[in-house]
């Protein structure tokens, strides 16, 4: 599709130009400091979780079905926060493990696992000449940071409206056997938004591939609705255990963003296999997890009604939001050519695609006019956008003033380089 | 030394084995259930950390020093926390990192970091056709298993009264650059309570070794006094500096045994350009630890003082079991040959030695007597004991009725083993 400005003639291009940057120079002069970079509520969404700090006070019952949460022991995680667990992930408790606060460092540790001694009854993945991992793309970078730091190869696969293109993936594992795994966000996908259709978690849980194929299934924004319409993901670990592929599924998710970011509880869930054997290696290097955290929080979210109840008062924070940046770039930019959003039901962040050759010098420039945002080409392996065109906006942290004058300045820059380019094409 | 058995006549030997057997079967009678196997405070020391639960509350300010704890960010901790840390292990407050729970699961994370990628400049240990490292012995197991996990060769050096036998440690680096590293436990060693001697913390810090080579300063006992006359350690880092080998010594310590077990907070702390390079790989798989943890923890022990003045109502715990253990090991064995043992004056532990190839017979009957101990073997490498003495005494968390009752089991366990390994020897 040609944008506005491809349309114009070069007259009125450059007088569009002359006044775009005219804007932006008054932008500049404002000084504006505004944040739309990373995924965090805001100060004032976090605060609807104080009450869970009042229920392990000195005086507080701290056993837990018997255990008791104040001295080493029980690695695998307290009763009442497998059940939880479980429930998350769509999973019995039993092949659950609830750890620290961050599910980034199980998926890390157990990927680790894999590396050093490999999935059981075959080669470790360190000592095979060649591993790749699947990327669905535009996606999450601390995922692929995880990979690439283990030397292993991140290769992209496009990300539609149902998922990773399946047919891409399944081209790819059937062919490749050094193809050992892929990462997968599956509900209100990091930053696009979208939830796996049921096509493609059958898919994802039935394809061929190596016997040592693993799925990270990180459902981090699995309850994260916000709209009445919220999406419904398919069990993958139901499909995946018909079809024989039980072991393929490593289930993660946390509370990050239900309680507090980073000091909540994270989860593990997989075939019992998998979980004894994961339980097995990860002792080696922890004694038992902070099962007072754990305790706190089933105290306060015993069961996933109460999560869901809890996720209607941050979705109050997170609506006015997300409108905001649909109302903005519908006023902004509908009917230009210039860029397409996400429009999500839940999770964080809304997925923006410009013209070709424009995200890093959007990002750039709205730098320059005092917004910051998740630096270009982040959502892909590598930091390499293949066509320079995704931006993530993350619109929870910043109050919708501030989210306002923000997208205020995203649209002048998307507008201001889609001219820009308009313009050297025809140089 | 001989056992008061081995002088017995054969006549007088066989009289007191079947004395001692009818003893045994008495004590099996009873159907006691006692553990002395693992080092944990018991549930009333453990309650005396109850407070700091109060101290974070719905109305709490969740933030220290500008930093909002409540929220993800400030990776290496919050500024109090390092500050304690910087005390704690002797360094400045930015030569640390403020962790989760367990100073454990840093270890691993640090070696698996060498192992990965190697000290900056030298080939990743994984790439090296042998490994070693260096394992005091008696030792603590969990330290053992981290790098036989990762199929490093651990290689035992006995234990004297002034902490590992520095000549032949200085002898094995001096001549093979394939030893990597070293666990210590300087302070109140797990199990021999023994401190360092300022001359062997010297010679650690001085050592010819690999440049490579770095020393694991596991300081779990730091304030883990319990006696007027608590042992004083020598700060490693100081003299490591000015022998020019800052970056051989990674300390690490924890609160797990000054607040709660396994939920406690743990720290790391090195050279500066060690910190900084084991900030930035432990980036990848971790966004920001448990900072409300952290936070509380400073908020009820802001500074060294406070930490001390904690340690001495947990030194009322502990002292009358310390003397227990003495006086009934004092009591049953003194004169008899049959065992020598630790003083500590601080710490977890006391080291039991009994005759050359009792450890494994005594644990055993003690099983059958009721009374579960630490595994004979554990304290070594590859839980191979190679003279089969050493017994892990852990009197910590039974009541002292309990402890007094499982150390006339141990006491009679000894005896009977004793005189049975000397009535073999002649038959």
């Amino acid at each position: 599709m040609q944008t506005m400005y491809e349309q114009m003639d070069t007259a009125a291009l450059d007088a569009a130009l002359a006044d775009l940057t005219r804007q932006v120079d008054e932008v500049k002069a404002k000084g504006l400091k505004l944040d739309m970079a990373r995924g965090k509520p805001s100060p004032a969404q976090v605060d609807i979780s104080r009450p869970m700090l009042d229920l392990l006070s000195s005086g507080a019952d701290l056993t837990d079905e018997g255990v008791d949460c104040s001295n080493y022991g029980c690695f695998e995680g307290i009763p009442s926060a497998r059940r939880l667990a479980g429930e998350f992930l769509g999973l019995p408790a039993d092949q659950t493990i609830v750890l620290g606060s961050s599910s980034l460092n199980i998926m890390q540790s157990v990927l680790i696992h894999y590396w050093e001694k490999g999935v059981p009854g075959y080669t470790p993945w360190s000592k095979l000449d060649r591993v790749k991992w699947l990327c669905p793309a535009p996606g999450y970078d601390r995922h692929f940071g995880i990979t690439q730091d283990l030397g292993i190869e991140n290769v992209p696969v496009r990300m539609t409206e149902t998922g990773p293109d399946m047919d891409e993936v399944e081209r790819l594992c059937a062919a490749d056997d050094s193809i050992k795994g892929m990462f997968c966000v599956p509900k209100y996908s990091n930053p696009t938004g979208i939830t796996y259709s049921d096509e493609t978690v059958r898919r994802l849980a039935t394809m061929k591939a190596a016997p040592d194929f693993r799925i990270v299934w990180d459902n981090a924004y699995a309850v994260h609705d916000f709209t009445d319409t919220p999406d419904v993901l398919a069990n993958v670990f139901d499909l995946a255990r018909e079809a024989g592929n039980e072991d393929r599924i490593l289930g993660v998710a946390s509370t990050s963003k239900i309680t507090f970011p980073g000091a909540g509880i994270a989860f593990f869930g997989s075939s019992a296999a998998n979980v004894g054997e994961v339980a097995n290696t990860l002792k080696v290097g922890l004694i038992s997890a902070n099962k007072l955290n754990q305790l706190m929080h089933t105290r306060f979210l015993p069961d996933l009604d109460a999560v869901r109840a809890h996720m209607r008062k941050h979705a109050e924070f997170l609506r006015p939001r997300f409108a905001c940046v649909e109302e903005k770039l519908e006023e902004g930019l509908a009917g230009t050519g210039c860029g397409t959003w996400s429009h999500p039901h839940g999770g964080y962040f809304v997925s923006f695609d410009g013209p070709e050759g424009s995200a890093k010098r959007v990002g750039a420039l709205c730098a320059e006019m005092g917004v910051k945002l998740t630096p270009a080409g982040a959502t892909w392996p590598g930091g390499n956008d293949p066509h320079d065109t995704n931006i993530r906006i993350a619109p929870t942290y910043p109050s919708v003033e501030e989210l306002s004058e923000a997208l205020d300045v995203l649209v002048l820059a998307v507008k201001l380089v889609s001219a820009q380019l308009a313009r050297e094409a025809r140089a």
